[in-house]
C-alpha cells in the first residue's frame, strides 16, 4: 500500500463520531507538510457534514505527535532565501489548521498517548477537549535545540497558568498526564488500557446532544472569551435567543417540562 | 401571606452584612422575571447604602438556584414573534442583574447549596466570592435539553480553565463543591452544617475593612482585568493615589506604624 | 560601611546567572525610593548584557519583601499637595520597575522566603518564574490598613484565578507556599534549606539554553498573551521564522538530527 495522502491520516467513523488517526509512526506522527494538508482537508470536509457530531484525533505507534518535521524543515533551507519563505508559509498553514479545530462546528477531542511535544503539544492544547494516557509526556521542548516553541505557546498559554507555561517553554521539561490535568491542559488522565474507551465514551456523550445547540455554543464559546464582559453578555444574549428559536430546542424544553424524552428532528 | 415581590427575595441584615435569600423553593429558586426584578431592585438600593459592607446571596429550600424559569419562558412563546422579543429582553435583564453584582461597591458572596445549575451556576460565578456546601452540584446542563448555556458560560469561563468549562458546557455533567473549589469556581467547600457560619465569618471579615478602600479596590479589580498590562498599571497607579488621599487611609497607615488600632470615621 | 545605593541591592554573579539580593533587612526589604531605583539601575544594565542568561531576585534577612516603605510614604505627605504628586510618581516608578522585569531579555526568577506581601507579593508575581520556601507567607494585605493593594493586584490577578485573587485582596489573609503553587503564583514550593540550591538549579537550567531563542521567546510570550488568538498566531509565526534564521538554531536542529551536541557560537 502506497503511503499517500489517504493513509497518513486515517479516518474511521463510529456512529456520529469521526476518528482521525495520524499514521506516520516511524516519524512520531510529525506535522509534516503532508500531515498538515491531510488534517486541513479532513476538517474542510467535516465542517460541512452535519451527520458528524464529534471528532477524535489520535496517533498510531508509540507517540501521539512529536511536533514539526525537522528533517523536512531542514531540507527547506536549500532555497535561495535560506528557507524564510517556506518557513513562513509552513507556520501559516499549521496555524490555519489549528484554528480550523476551533472553527469546526463539532467538538474535537485529542486522544493523547506516549509523546505530545512542541506542535504536538499545541495540537492537544488546540483541541476543545483532551483525554490522555497517564504516562503521556507533554512538552514544549524546542528551546533545547534553540527553537523556542513560539507558536505552540499560543495554544498552551491559553490552557494553563502563565508561570507554569513559561517554565515549560524555557526549561523544555516534560510533564505527565496527571500534572497536565491539574494545570488544565487536558480534561482527564486515564490508564493506558482505558484511553480509547474513555475517549469514545466522552465523544459518544457529546454526540447525543442537539447538534445545532452544540454548534451555536462552541462558536460562541471562543468568540466571547476574547470580548470584554459587557460585550460578551450582549453577544451571548443574542446567541441564546437564536438557540431558543430552534424547533428542536422548543421540543427539548417542552419534553423536559413534561418529563419525557425529546422527539428531535436532528 | 401573598407571594409578591417582597417575599420572593427576602432581605435580612446582620450588622453591616445584607443577606438576600431567594425564596421560591417550589421552583428551585428559578430566575423568573420576578426574581430578576427583585434582585435588581435590591442591588439598586444596596448600591447607595454605605452602611452595608458585604452582601450574601443564598436560596431557600433544597436548591440554591436551578436557572431560568422554563415554564415562564415557554409561556412567552405565545406571542406573535414566537417569543423572540421577550427572550431578548429577558436575557438583557438577566445580564444587567449579573453585571450589577460586579458594579456594586460591596463584595457579594454566593452561599450555595444543593443545586446551582445553568443561570444558577452563572449566579455563583458572577459573585465576587463563593462558599458552598460540599454536596452542592454545579452544572451548565442546558445542552441536555437543546439550550446551550451561552450566557452562563460568560461568567463560568472567566472563573475556570477553558477546557474544563468547555467540558461542563458540552457534556452537561455536574461537578461537586470540592471540584468547583479546585477549578476556581468557588472559594471554599465546607460541610453543609457549617455553610451559614463560614459564609457569615467571611462576610464579617470583609465588613471590618475600610469601606471606601474596598469600594475603590473592587471597582479597579474588574476594570484592570480587561486592560493590557501597561494600561492596567497606569490606571491602578491613579487608583492607589486616590486611595492614599482618603483621610481614613492616612489614619490606617499611621496607626500601623504606631502599632495601634486605627480610629476610622467610616 | 555606608548604606548607599550600592549596598541596598547586592549583585553577585555565578556563571551566567546574575543574583540580585535586596539588602535592607531591618525594613523587611521595603520597596523604598532607593530600592526601586537600585532595581531599575540593575535592570537597565542587565538588559544590555548578553553574557547574563538568567536573573535571580532574593532578599536578605527574615523577609523576602514586605512591600512599599510606609514610613517614607507617610513622610511624603508633608508637601503642599499632601503627597499626591509624590505618590503618583512613586507608583509610576514602581510600575516601570515591575514592567522592566517583563521586558528584560533574560528570564527572572523570584527566590522567596519569609514574607512576600503587598508590593513584595507583586514582585513575586511580576517575575517570570518563582521558587519559594514552604513557610513563605504571601499576602496582599494593604486592605487591613485601608490601602487596597491595587497595583499589586495587576500582577497577582494575571497569575491566579480571579475569585482567589479577590479573596486575598479583600480579606488580607495570607497563603503559604504550597497554596501559592497550587494557585499558580509560584512554580515550586521547597523546604527552606533547599531554596537556594533549587533556585540555582532552575537558573542554571535556563542559562544553558540558547540565549537568542530565550530572548525572542520571552518577548513573544507576553506580547501574544494580550492578543486575540488569530493575531497571536500571525505574530508568533513571524517570530518562529525569525528564530529559524538564527545560525545557532540551524546548528541546534542539525545537531539534534545527527544525534550530537550542538556547537553553538553563543
Amino acid at each position: 500500500m502506497s503511503e499517500g495522502k489517504m493513509t497518513i491520516l486515517e479516518r474511521s467513523d463510529t456512529g456520529a463520531v469521526a476518528h482521525l488517526k495520524m499514521n506516520a509512526p516511524e516519524r512520531l506522527n510529525a506535522l509534516s507538510d503532508e500531515m498538515i494538508a491531510a488534517f486541513q482537508a479532513e476538517f474542510d470536509v467535516l465542517r460541512e457534514d452535519n451527520s458528524v457530531r464529534a471528532v477524535v484525533i489520535s496517533g498510531a505507534g508509540k507517540a501521539f505527535c512529536a511536533g514539526h518535521d525537522l528533517k523536512q524543515m531542514t531540507a527547506g533551507r536549500q532555497s535561495e532565501d535560506g528557507g524564510r519563505a517556506y518557513f513562513g508559509d509552513l507556520f501559516n498553514r499549521c496555524a490555519a489548521m489549528m484554528l480550523s479545530i476551533r472553527s469546526l462546528p463539532q467538538p474535537v477531542i485529542a486522544q493523547a498517548h506516549g509523546i505530545a511535544t512542541a506542535a504536538g503539544c499545541q495540537l492537544v492544547a488546540s483541541c476543545d477537549l483532551a483525554v490522555a494516557a497517564e504516562d503521556t509526556r507533554f512538552g514544549v521542548n524546542g528551546v533545547n535545540i534553540g527553537l523556542f516553541c513560539s507558536t505552540p505557546m499560543v495554544a498552551l498559554s491559553r490552557n494553563i497558568p502563565r508561570k507554569q507555561a513559561f517554565e515549560m517553554l524555557t526549561t523544555g521539561q516534560f510533564i505527565d498526564a496527571p500534572r497536565a490535568e491539574t494545570l488544565g491542559l487536558i480534561n482527564r488522565s486515564v490508564p493506558a488500557d482505558r484511553l480509547a474507551s474513555e475517549t469514545a465514551d466522552l465523544a459518544n456523550t457529546l454526540a447525543t446532544k442537539l447538534g445545532a445547540a452544540v454548534k451555536i455554543g462552541k462558536h460562541a464559546f471562543y468568540e466571547q472569551l476574547e470580548q470584554p464582559l459587557e460585550q460578551a453578555y450582549a453577544y451571548c444574549g443574542d446567541v441564546m435567543v437564536q438557540n431558543m428559536m430552534i424547533r428542536d430546542t422548543e421540543e427539548g424544553i417542552a419534553a423536559f417540562i413534561d418529563k419525557r424524552m425529546p422527539d428531535w428532528d436532528q
